[in-house]
């Protein structure tokens, strides 16, 4: 629920309070905010005029990634992944002006450090330039998920076939929930980065437009591959309800081979075992008759199947 | 089935009367009308002439949302849910002009409160902000029915593969429905924002803009997640069959290996009950020799289900 | 096989004929012909310069649903409804022009009657004006037949889970092939009136806009439903297979359980009942020590299942 | 593998060649080449400038439906169907330019007599009807062929659920291998229609737009039937595999029921059959104490099962 | 991770070095790279001024299909295919502009073999059309493998109904991997020649454009035929599923028929084995009158079966 202020409003609850400094051995108007509920960064909204919606936005996580466009700056959330195990994702929100950059996480990310090393490798001024190495090196930490999504998927396709237990189930549905949650993550980066390279009012210097094409590259690319995934996860179920219809199947054969066989055996036990007057009663080889009935029986029956190939 | 009717005709039901007076303490002109019956409505499609065949849609609900211009007012269709556990949503008609807007609900509408106390705490006097606040709470209590979903279906996961019981399928197929329904309210719904932002023809001021905006986000989102959701249970279904074809084969198995151990001993005992000359007949350890028998093949039935990996 | 006519050749079976008078009682220039091969036709397609495709689409029974403009005048295929039961369309052919409103029907048609009741009440002249109360009672006519698929479709809900016979399995299939239908017929309809709206060229007057937007908007919701409906008749579908499975395993289960407690007991009878030296053969308790055996085999193996969680 | 050939080289195989003749009656300059490795197709090609690669495509066949332009001319590849119990496309290979029609088949075909024979009804001296009567006799050849699918459809549906035996399953996946043929055959045949209605150059007049459209709602219509025919077919497979796990519930009932029966009449025999001092055992009588427990017995069983709903 | 270097920073890496000699024979400025990693690249790069980004994709293979321009030269990603057996793709990326043609492969290309023949027996000297002959070349490799798949598609739905074995299983979803990593190779080559097709800047001449679209057709046909073979395969799996279901179906039926006709017998011999007073316990006939009920219970449920039709 939003409410939008009257301008004419004094904001209650932010009291004047100095922007943080940018970090150290930074040339750049770089303001980290690591905690979205500081005052600093109602600080920085009133000192650039940024959107109170926008502010909120920062405030209210998970948001969707999304781009928008003001007057003075652009408004971007990015989804960084943080634990490759569990596939948690959380966002960086990004304000860039012409002479400002705002970033906004939860908590210290390591993605940013690593931005901080690649603009000291880089020696670059350029705020532009710092937001393109923030969005590729956030892009660049999907592929080791994808990898390990790859792999599991490949382990289970070679396995389910010979041995179907539940926890073979249980996996696959676990990965698929993992690709439907990244598909869709993967999929609103994308719409950002489209955005970027298509309406960024010179606020982002022409010749980066090749390598924002290589992080939409790789997005598109990365959206493919979770496709590909889902198709074969989708197979891997198909195997497995196949392989638990065979299992099924070869079980009852053994049952019913077993029954067959062993069926007309009672019969015949129980037929000399009637309290009547029986031929070979006191014959001394009448044992020797019963099991000849047997024996010839067991020979049917196994004939019988052989001719269906069962076995 | 809907009669135009020309306009020379006086129309028979209605009986000229004062249009309904504002709500006590309300600034704004609006015109709140909770019977959609009312010949109130009459006097008020009158006096701003209304087009007759959104009077009937008024009257004559549900509606699908939805969006239409003319040239002194628009007039929109929107979708409250009313109880959530069952998902019930009913109509808000709204008509909105340069100085009134009027809203019909069948009944009295608990949104509609809430949208008072939003605009007395802001202290507008603005109608088209009066509708940015009506659309907002009733997108907003969406969002409680996503959650709820969202947990159903997270519990549903959790248990079906464990216990997939008839209550369990029930359970799947009422959240699927459900979730059928809302989208296509939802979706709808998007479409209804969308036409509000491209082409509110000067109606609704240009600073509302990222206000709406921020609806259709929000819509957005929630069209999402019912995607997922319905990719999680189409997901929880195939659990469900796939726990039921792994129990049958369970079954299966214990049946089978019951009955493969049990058979040959009654053959043995039946062998052995026979009215014939049988060997060991006479001998006092016999029924050792025939237990030892029995022995053995219950121990050869066992190591051939070993051998076969089904215990 | 359509052979286009060289304009010179002279048409071989047409007679010059009268066209037919309009009803009596009715104002309008509205020529209704209610069977297609009539020399009445004819004769009005030369009178009003007809294309010879049109006329031929008119007696080449069923079409589907169309719009064609000409010069002169507009041609369009109408299905209306006949039979709700059994799902019948069939074709109203229209051709209207600034002065002249033509119908073809096979057969009397219920709907034109109604279209007559409904221009005698509202007392109208014009062409367009009965063009469009033609094509709203036709759509109206769809109404009826969603509800009761909507009820067969709830009706199967309830009762496929507790009784999953064959009987419902062709129910769930005669509902689905309606749908089809029903899809395709109401989406070139809508089609249709979609270009009605769009390209009339002066022949309907532009206060019929929202009138017609209003026929349109009905068969968006029309289609909507039948959307809806087919989803839940797949729902239908997979709970019917669920439920025969589940029954199969309880089947199973049942045969299972019996099986595992009663073969013991063969077991032990058929020992008991060995023409050999036998332990208690003399003793006056034997039998009871037999029974007391058994007790224990039942009791172990009700043990077993209830551990199992199989009742 | 198609190499451009430089205009300067001269084409080694082709040795110079009059044209083929028209067919006798024949007004029009339609020339028929029946053997597309005929130099007199070269020749053809050289006096009209055709595009080595078009005359290429009427030597690979068989090629997809297709349409080109070119500064002088048209080609198209358009699908006959031949064989319609089997489903055998085979190319009609088309140029068309402003005093020319060629067309290209492999060996004689009927439909091209079709063609004459509606030419000379006609009387026309037009290319461009002619082209026409071409194209609206080979799709008119596409009716019967889904008649008969849909005979054949509508067959299965009556008869799987009774009788679902595996040549079933074979028909079900035989037709639907022919409509996935067919639909990719009308589609691209479509494309071509439309691309002859919208970009004819003036080498097809006006007049004829009419009818050109009603080939393509032809088209149409036949891919409309083709989808609901595979929508139905899909149907039917679920209705196969519904009425297969009918009948297996149905078997396992039958022996459940059977096996749950017998067994406890089994064990009290085998009871009584026991070597050991048994109640009733001198008693005359005891034999109809038995046969009232058996009775008893089967009783409790059956009460059980009606109890259960299982007959 | 690419980083974009700053302009002015020197290139550590790349030492100056002769670009490698066009092929002895080739009249054509073509440099031909056959391991992406040697400095000659960075010659090259250094001489046409060839975008950073471009090297670096030339040396992280594989790569997407890909198109891009530039001012002075257009670079492109083509997949060849290398092991028609395994389905190995691998990149060629090829720099085109107005006086040169660079391709790089990883090792020796017979592709580019061919390439080099066709433009000797051609004897061009335009690098357009050696681009050209090298698009042609690698599609028409895809052209085999295809086939190779429909072939193993066809053995598959001709045994796979009598022989539903795993290994059918292990072959479905073989081909089905192969087709969903074919149809996203192939989808990606339709875009880029495509791409070529429509904005070629003047770098390819306008006569090769039917060339091109027929490379197109070549790559809309393969998809076609993908897709065709993914609903055979998808078909396939459902034969299989049914296949196994019959079988089960039918082990089912053998076991019921066999069990039903055994038990009775089973009774009746036990019933005549009880130690009781028997009726016929002494008649010499006493075993004609049990092996007459037998029978009469044999025919009977063999009559019970017959009429329920299960043999």
């Amino acid at each position: 629920m939003t409410t939008p202020q009257t301008p004419s409003q004094p904001s209650p609850v932010t009291t004047p309070q100095a922007p943080p400094a940018p970090r150290p051995g930074c040339k750049l108007q770089w303001y980290e905010i690591e905690d979205p509920n500081s005052p600093q960064l109602d600080a920085l909204a009133k000192r650039f005029s940024l959107h109170p919606l926008q502010i909120e936005d920062c405030r209210h996580r998970p948001q969707r990634a999304k781009y928008e466009e003001h007057d003075l700056y652009l408004f971007s959330v990015i989804k960084q992944i943080h634990n490759d195990t569990e596939l948690v994702f959380s966002d960086v929100d990004v304000f860039i002006g012409k002479d400002f950059l705002i970033t906004v996480t939860q908590g210290h990310s390591e993605v940013v450090d690593r931005v901080h090393r690649r603009i000291q490798e880089d020696g670059t001024d350029r705020l532009d330039k710092a937001l393109y190495f923030l969005m590729d090196s956030v892009v660049d930490e999907y592929s080791p998920v994808i990898d390990m999504i790859a792999e599991e998927t490949s382990d289970l396709e070679d396995t389910v076939l010979l041995d179907p237990g539940p926890d073979k189930l249980q996996t696959i549905f676990r990965l698929k929930r993992k690709l439907i949650e990244f598909r869709r993550i993967a999929s609103s980066m994308r719409e950002v980065v489209n955005a970027f390279m298509r309406k960024e009012r010179g606020l982002i210097g022409d010749d980066l437009d090749p390598y924002l094409r290589d992080v939409y590259d790789h997005l598109v690319r990365t959206i493919d591959l979770i496709e590909t995934y889902r198709d074969l996860l989708a197979g891997s179920l198909d195997i497995y309800l196949s392989a638990v219809a065979n299992r099924t199947n070869n079980v009852m054969k053994v049952l019913a081979v077993w029954g067959t066989i062993a069926l007309p055996l009672v019969i015949i036990t129980g037929f000399f075992g009637m309290n009547l007057k029986l031929p070979w009663e006191d014959s001394p080889h009448g044992v020797l008759y019963a099991i000849a009935a047997m024996l010839l029986s067991t020979v049917s029956v196994l004939t019988y199947f052989k001719r269906k190939g069962w076995y």
